[in-house]
Formats: C-alpha cells, structure tokens, sequence
C-alpha cells in the first residue's frame, strides 16, 4: 500500500512552515509522496529535500495546478480529511481493509464544497477544530496500526532511542 | 487524569501559526490547558479564546518565565517529546499505568539538553523528524486510547459526523 498526500491550496507567505510540517509528518508516517496544489515553493522543495538527503527514504514533493485531476487519475481510495466527516475509529478498519493505495486530501483555508463529492472518504480525525498536522498524523499512525515507526529509511541517519540524551549513528 | 502541556521557546514571529495549531491540538486531543514559554502572545491567547467560546470546553493558556520552576512545581508524571527518546510504542502502556496527571513538554527550536534529565521520560513519536504538532497528536491519542475524540466539550457547537457535506447543531 502506498499512500500520497495531497495538499491544497498552499500559500508561501500563511503556510511555509506548515506545509514543511506536513510533509515531514507525510513522510515519517510512511506516506511515499506529497502534492501541493497552490504556490510552487521551492524553498519548501528544498528544505524536505534536505531532510531526504540527510534521513534517507525516497520521499518527493510534487506539484499539480489541478487537484481535480490529481483526484481523478488516482487510482485508489481516496480520504479527504475534514472535522465534518464520518468519525476515524468507525472506518479506519474498512478503509485498511481495502488493501488499495490512498491518496489523503488535507485541506488549506477553504476546501471547495464540491471535494465532498468527489472523494470515497470524508474522514473525521475528532470532530473539534485543531491542525492539519495533527489530523494527518493520526490518521496515518491509525491506518498503519503504529508499525509505521517499524520503517526503514535507507541511506539516512539513525537514532538509537535512548533514555536520556542523544545518540545518532 | 489531567494533561498539561508544555511549550518552550515560543517566538511570535516564527512560531504563532504552529503554536496555535499547538494549542489546539492539545485541547481536541483532551488536554486541559497549554502553558508557554517564551514571548507572551495576546493575538495567540485570543485565537484559541475565541475556539474555546465557539467550541465550548474548559481549555485554557498560561505563560511562565521559567520552565524549571514549571516541571519543578509539577505534581505528575513529566513526559518530553524528543526524536530522540525512548519509543513511545513500547512506553505508553507503562505511562498511561500510572493513572497520574501528565505533563506533556514539547519543544521548540533548540530545547537545553538539562531538560532529558529533568523529566521522568524522553519519549518518541518515531525517531525522524517531523512536528511538534504530529508528536504531541499521536502521543495523546495513544495516552487516551482513542477515547479522546468520545470527550464532551461542554457550551459550545457540535459537529454531526455525515458521509459528505457538514452539519453543525
């Protein structure tokens, strides 16, 4: 199963550090790869690719000027993750079930009304306002069932987890 | 139990976006308040007032001056989030045991290497780098098991989960 990410609607100036934040959660939760839909962010490109380089993994951003076509040449389950949605403790299991790539819609500012429709899943990560962050990493560490943190990254740095202090080798 | 969160070397700056996201993150996850450290930010203190009396709840900030005297004053067990500590996979079982309130410190740019010593865990969220705002997510969401998104927020707006669209009462 591979999963993608699709992010809509960035924008450099709101949502630099943001974005960096998602598609480093994408990536360290076991998604192969991010679309941004919005502004072409080449410092963003830069700085994820500088994590890749050092961490290892082949983990890439990409860019589409139409996420409707992104959604429709898919080939997959697609989830869209709103606090509007069906809840994530009742459909988790349906959607691992299926055994199929996904491909994870997460929002900006305003999610066109019409994403609802076209997408397999409206997935709820609580149904209270918090972050796009937070969502998308629940959502991956559920769907993974937590062996994502089990994943290799070849070629990178490794931590060996330690009770006090750091260790990298 | 009540959780605590921690957050050191807020910067407004660099930092009020994912400070925000932050703060309620901790509160749709069940956390009871966020206390920061670093610039005191009214804008930040609003925007989360303004959740909190639309979405209802008990929520709130704090500032301190000093984070030693914060831990130090602690009645709990004392959690730090770090890439670098122990997995929080073979933890959280031992830490939820407890049955104790949980201070939760998640850190900011550079956090004093004193802190790995002053806490009771060092705890990763996965030993890549990602965000704060993913670690503290997923580390709640395994301290309450999924329950988290069972809480009541008391006054507030309520979201009808629904398979496509939105529906508020």
């Amino acid at each position: 199963m591979e999963v993608t990410v699709l992010r809509l609607g960035h924008r450099i100036s709101r949502d630099k550090r943001m974005t960096t934040h998602l598609g480093l959660t994408a990536r360290a939760f076991g998604a192969h790869k991010m679309i941004i839909e919005g502004e072409h962010d080449s410092h963003l490109s830069e700085s994820i690719g500088a994590v890749v380089g050092a961490w290892g993994g082949g983990f890439r951003i990409e860019y589409t000027d139409g996420w409707r076509k992104t959604l429709k040449d898919f080939d997959g389950v697609k989830v869209h993750l709103t606090m509007y949605g069906l809840e994530l403790n009742k459909k988790i299991g349906e959607i691992r079930g299926l055994e199929r790539d996904v491909l994870v819609v997460v929002g900006g500012q305003k999610v066109p009304s019409e994403m609802y429709g076209l997408v397999d899943y409206n997935i709820s990560v609580g149904t209270q306002p918090h972050s796009e962050v937070a969502a998308l990493a629940v959502f991956l560490d559920r769907l993974f069932d937590g062996r994502e943190f089990d994943k290799k990254f070849h070629g990178g740095k490794l931590i060996v987890p330690q009770e006090r202090g750091k260790k990298i080798v």
